[in-house]
Formats: structure tokens, sequence, C-alpha cells
């Protein structure tokens, strides 16, 4: 079995995984629980969304958060962005790494952001154009790759058509997500396989959801690929809003376990990502979803 | 991603499950369980543990469960047994096929048995050798191959010479477990591959135990190398005895709905399995670990 020496974890417990929680996280425990991922190790941290705290109050204080976490060499903050507004609340907090996302299925895209997914790839090419002068990089998420909780199934073409679009927009890299926690190691295999062909392996990044269990055995099949970039969340942070009560993102700690056991190196400190995960866990009114952090180290 | 077309999965819940359950299950909820498990189309039930009830009292009832069952063309119910007094009450009950453990741990065997892992083979060279002159067959369970709570690292070359005396004793299979959950797929990888040179794959099976999240990674690895016989527990009944709190078996929905998605048959349904993880919850004071039973299928 072969395995890339080094995978970079994306963190993207306090966007991704605090914008799927109910209970508000008062900007104090945000803070510490990104100064805590930082103080980890992590390299990448997705630490909000400049999006209107209308439609997501949980990051409703992303400007805020930017003002007030520690900063360290080496680790790289970074925002999710809407539309132009969005990029330009980041441009004045000082972000130099932002995000945008899309979907590969349509209809969830039309509920998702009220707009098609060709709507969204021409909002983007203003905000990257104007990002990339700036002097930014960008990030892209697509989200649905595996499957979609109206469509069903997701075209295989449809998803390598909206990469293409998005990586065409200046994205140095795509996040292909698993946004309901459907996909299997085979279609990930396929899928990434495909993509991989096309655009190179080094322009992809994977993003599973844990919801029915398969994450862990989605990413060895990833790796297997040469993958090398892959999301998680601290502590399972986040749920699935489409399937209430079970468990969303992937764990960092999980995931750092698996890795680490394999001899993939991280840099990242797993026990560091515990104690950020029981940081916020108070907040949250809900255990953290990971296994690790429920079964600690191996005790010999 | 090569992977065999259908696949044994043996359901180990009422045995492996209940045991490691603290609260007393009534005999009816047992019987209504395995009767559902049967059901659901599987085609070997570990059913109990021919043990004494003063170690395990949650199994002091096998004999009636035997009797209660319903039977089904097509589906083995088995029993654990730890030596010749269990041999003849399960001979007395009917069984037909039966199991025997031991670790590749000195500790851990000794700690868990009372005795050397020299001595519990020379005790299953009595017990095989009556079972299968009455005709019976006979799985070994060989616990602590990628890890012992109490050792830590266990020697791979130890693994293998258990393995082949249990073999060599009479066992049709082997049942390779990682009895704490520590195990990752590179190690699976390297650990099967060796045995599957040395005895043949189809005389393996893996038991692995989803502590630290990596159970169906582990079972990829498994598969990639012809592994055709998968241990689980309906609902992931059953926690770690090492680490309190923490999840235990694989849950046999989450490995039917990988390996379904996937392609690879086994002949069993998915939501029967639910029905019985769900018939058990109840009496059990939690909720089951398994994450398909907790996200259900697929909206769409």
């Amino acid at each position: 079995m072969k395995l890339p020496p080094r995978v970079k974890v994306v963190e993207v417990g306090p966007r991704d995984g605090l914008q799927n929680e109910k209970h508000p996280v008062p900007i104090e425990v945000k803070v510490a629980f990104i100064d805590a991922l930082t103080a980890a190790g992590h390299t990448e941290i997705e630490a909000s969304s400049f999006v209107s705290a209308k439609w997501i109050p949980q990051l409703g204080d992303a400007a805020e958060v930017f003002a007030r976490i520690k900063r360290r060499s080496g680790t790289t903050h970074t925002a999710l962005v809407p539309n132009e507004k969005g990029l330009e609340s980041a441009l004045a907090a000082g972000v130099r790494r932002i995000a945008v996302f899309t979907a590969a299925s349509e209809t969830f895209n039309k509920k998702n952001t009220n707009a098609t997914i060709a709507e969204s790839l021409e909002k983007f090419a203003r905000v990257l154009a104007r990002a990339l002068a700036e002097g930014l990089t960008v990030r892209g998420y697509l989200s649905t790759c595996f499957g979609c909780p109206y469509e069903g199934a997701v075209d295989p073409s449809r998803v390598e058509e909206v990469t293409g679009a998005l990586l065409g927009l200046g994205c140095d890299e795509v996040s292909i997500s698993d946004t309901i926690g459907v996909a299997d190691p085979l279609q990930v295999d396929a899928l990434l396989g495909r993509l991989a062909a096309r655009f190179g392996v080094e322009r992809l990044a994977v993003h599973f959801h844990d919801t029915r269990g398969t994450a862990l055995a989605n990413v060895l099949a990833a790796l297997q690929l040469g993958v090398t970039t892959i999301d998680a969340s601290a502590g399972g942070l986040g749920g699935c809003p489409f399937a209430p009560g079970a468990a969303g993102n992937l764990a960092t700690e999980d995931l750092l376990y698996m890795l680490h056991r394999m001899g993939v190196q991280t840099g990242v400190d797993i026990e560091g990502v515990v104690a950020a995960s029981r940081l916020v866990a108070g907040a949250l009114h809900h255990a953290p979803t990971s296994k690790y952090l429920q079964a600690g180290p191996p005790r010999a």
C-alpha cells in the first residue's frame, strides 16, 4: 500500500464546524479555540466566514475574530467569502487567503445560495479577479460531489466541469466535498482518479463527512491516489443539517490518529487538537463526536 | 481499486456485543434480537457463549437462547466455547459451529483467561478433537493482533505463530482481531498480507473495533487484500473495556452501508439489521453507536 509521506490537514472546525452548531459560541471561546489550533501546529485554519450575519449569526463576528486571534509564522488563517462584499470585509480584516464555494448539484446550489451554478461562477469571477489583484490566494469548495440531498446521484462529468471552472477562475485548489456524508471509497477512487488525471492531484483536496461512518475509509482511498490535502474539523464539530443528530465533519483527531500511526506526517500535535476541542466543547451543549477524543491514546 | 464481489459478514452482536454491555438484557429481548438478525439474512450469527455465568452473567442463559431462537435454512447460529465443559453444553444445545479464542499477547491472555497462550492451545487441542469428532466446525479468534493494552506493540511473528497453531488444531478460519481498536490500514495491509501469504486469505477473517474511528478504513485495507469474511456487531453493540465510554465493535450497519454502496454483496438487509438494533437498544440504556443507524439512508 503506497501512501504519501506527508499530508496537509486543513482545519475547518472554526468555520464549517461552528457554522452548523446551534448554540452561539462567545467570541472569547472562538478566539481561544483558534489560538489552541494554531498552537497545535496547523498550517491552515479556516477561521470564519464573511457572510451576512443575517444568514449565519454564529459567524457574524468574523472581523473581530480576525482582529483578536494570535498569529504564528507558518499558520495561514483563512476565511470563507460568499461575494464581493464579503471580500471587502476580508481584505479590511487583513485576510490573505480566502475560500469560495459552489456545488456540483444545481438544486443544492439553488437552495443553498439562491443562485444557479453558472450565476455563482460569474460572481466568483469578479471576486477572484479582485482577490488575485490584491495578492490573495483562493481555495474553492465544491459541495455535493458524491451525492445531493435533493437530486441523489451527481454526475461525475458535472463535478469535473465545475472543478475546471473554479481552477480556471484562479483557485489554486478545489476541495472535493461530500457534503452529506454518503461517499464510499470506490466512488472516491473513481471520481478523484478522474479529476487527478485531468487537473493534477496536487490541485485537489478532499472534504469528507462521517455521517455514515465512511470518512476515514474515503481518506484512505484518496491517499492511495496521492491526495495530500485533507479537510477536517476539530472534535468533529458541525453536524449534518440533512440528518439531524448524525455526525458531520470528519474529526481532526481521528484523521491525525490514522495518519500518524501509518507514518504519514502532518506537523500537527494530536493532543493539542484534543485540548482545542475540549476548550470549545463546553459552549456547544453536546459532546464532540471525535472517537479518538473519547477513547484517548492506546494505553500501552 | 480491486475488491471482492461478495463478502460474508459474521454477526457478533449477540455475543461479543452483549458481553460488553452492563445492563442485563432479558432473554425475550435477546431471542427477538437474534431472530431479527436471522430474518435480515445473516448467514452466521454468534448467538451466545457457553462460558460460566460466574464470569459473564450476561450470557449465562446461552442454553435457553439456543432453545428458543428461530432457525432459518442458510443461517448458522454459533457459540463461543471456552473449554471442554462449555463444549458439552454447546453440544447438548445442538450447536453445530463453535468458536474458541486466545490472544497474540501473553499478558492479555493471562489476564483475560488466567492461562498462558500455550496452555490455552493445549486446552483447545482437547476441545477441537472432541468437536471435530462430533462433526462440528470451529472458528478461532485471535485477540490483540494489532496491539495489547498491557504490552503495547505485538510482534507480527507471534500473530503468525498462534494463527498457525489454531489452524493446525483444526479451526477452519481465524478471525484476526483488533481487540482494543488501535489498528491502522497500513498495519492491516502488512499483517494480513503476511498471514494471507502463509495460510491463504480464505482462512482469515478480520474483527475490528472502531474505538478510534479506523474500523472501516481497516476493512477497506483488508478487502483490497482479498479478505472476504468480516466480523461486525449490530448497532455497534459492545464498548471497549479498556476505553470506558468509547465505541467498541464495528457496527454492522456501517459495514453494510459501505460494502453495498461499493457493489460488494452480502445478502444481508441493512434495514433489517437496523430494526434488530433498535429492538435491543431499549434494554441497553444507551444509544447504539452505529452512524448509519443514527443518520439513516441518503435522502435522495
